[in-house]
């Protein structure tokens, strides 16, 4: 990768762009003297990294395709798809969390009912976004059918049960890695494909962007592992040394710390040589992988 | 309506019809032995009265479509959707119900986490049917953007929120009629108009059938609050009674047994008066509005 390519620059024009489209689609529709969309836009709007619009944004960048408003769509569905399991997550029937991205976490804000329905009614929005989509743009369809297995019971929602399941449980490693294939891997393999997709990018293209997805999505993972056992709360925005008290199997715990950086570094290795064959515009992609695993948050 | 057509011999075929396609999916598709999937079988199975499917089938046949495997999907999906949001409003922070369709609920059953994510899992099982149809019929994406929207925070999310507002307070009539347009309302007639939208109705068309399901949207719910006053649990597989117990705003509260009776007829022969001018293969939709308000559960 040439050292003339500025992630941050590009990390924080991708965030601006999504949070700009996020805050056009809030202003356009919601009715803001209504609780629920209150609570939707409180929790769209609490300042994630954004990584799955970005990488969707990335990869149709790396089948040739720039500021394309239907990949733009398409980010800000799958941003909404993360943001609804974060508030169904931190429901107390389930990892009951008090802070989320440094903030109040929904239920917390506004009351367990609401936090339900907004969480419902993200995942609704994202599917009316997209169905736009899917009317407006010839592979609209086919990336929401992505989507749409990514983030279900075979996907995402199974993951998250898995992840439940768990507590108390240790798992070997092979468990581990098919829990988070599904829990983070798959909307993350969703986003890069759809991406890539809407760019109409051709299958063998499709394929490469696949495996680099899987390689950093499971990178992704053993790296918030590693932060939850040495990283600094403040910078998260979220407590660290929670999966230790919960008792949760992860991969500094089953294999240690040092190996887990390892092994965090010879993923993103795999994601780096799947799409090495591309030309120059996989720049964004390579240094998402590289980001991946040294991020402080 | 010609006294020939049998509405009992329909129903029964159209509901057989419709679980039998549930059961394929289910079949085909769910891991059986993953407690998620447990869960949503559970609740898709649980015996429903299935209005949502065989009103989406009737409205297809109203202008001239039977037996088309893209509309029996659509309503496949419908009752996904529409089983999420019965096992999300009988969550303990939300309505906390113990019955439903004569079985306990969901989060009885299993638990509540399992209960929060098997309704996840069904409403994002439907979008991920809808965007099969989607990809294969050129009406799949107007059709799963008319069920989006009538699902969402504009319509049934909205619905259920007002109706957790509304408790302990007396609403207006125009504001119970409005909270039941959103809650149950909105859907209805999405159910309506993707049938129409997939059997390639006329716009007029359309436009009647949405007006058809507007008024028989309604009197379902006028028929609703009045069964919770003079049902019988044991035919309606649930508890009446419970809007009193909760303080609910209902009609019969409002204004009266007698006057909601009177209410829900004049909305049926309204929904009558909007197909009105259809040839006779109505009859179907005919007879249901007939029957949304004689229906004993």
């Amino acid at each position: 990768m040439p050292a003339s390519f500025d992630l941050k620059s590009y990390l924080e024009d991708k965030r601006r762009q999504v949070n700009q489209w996020l805050t056009h689609y809030i202003n356009q529709r919601f009715d803001n003297n209504r609780q629920l969309c209150q609570a939707m836009s409180y929790s769209l709007m609490a300042g994630g990294k954004r990584l799955r619009p970005i990488l969707c944004l990335a990869a149709a960048e790396a089948v040739g395709q720039t500021d394309d408003p239907h990949v733009m769509t398409c980010a800000c569905a799958l941003e909404m798809i993360h943001t609804y399991s974060l508030v169904h997550d931190d429901l107390p029937a389930m990892d009951n969390d008090q802070l989320r991205r440094g903030q109040p976490t929904c239920h917390v804000q506004f009351d367990e009912a609401t936090a339900i329905l907004a969480g419902d009614a993200l995942l609704t929005l994202a599917f009316e976004v997209l169905s736009e989509l899917a009317v407006d743009h010839p592979m609209g369809g086919s990336a929401m059918q992505r989507i749409s297995r990514a983030a279900g019971y075979q996907g995402m929602i199974e993951g998250q049960m898995r992840d439940l399941e768990a507590e108390s449980k240790t798992l070997d490693i092979d468990s581990l890695k098919q829990m988070h294939e599904f829990k983070t891997g798959a909307l993350i393999e969703a986003a890069v494909v759809s991406g890539a997709l809407l760019a109409h990018a051709a299958s063998a293209q499709i394929g490469a962007l696949s495996d680099y997805a899987k390689s950093i999505g499971l990178a992704f993972q053993v790296t918030d592992d590693i932060l939850n056992v040495e990283g600094d709360p403040d910078l998260m925005g979220k407590a660290a040394g929670t999966d230790l008290k919960r008792q949760k199997s992860t991969y500094p715990g089953l294999m240690g710390l040092g190996p887990s950086k390892a092994f965090a570094r010879e993923l993103v290795n795999n994601a780096l040589q799947a799409i090495a064959h591309f030309d120059t515009k996989t720049q964004p992609l390579s240094a998402l992988a590289n980001y991946i695993i040294e991020r402080k948050r």
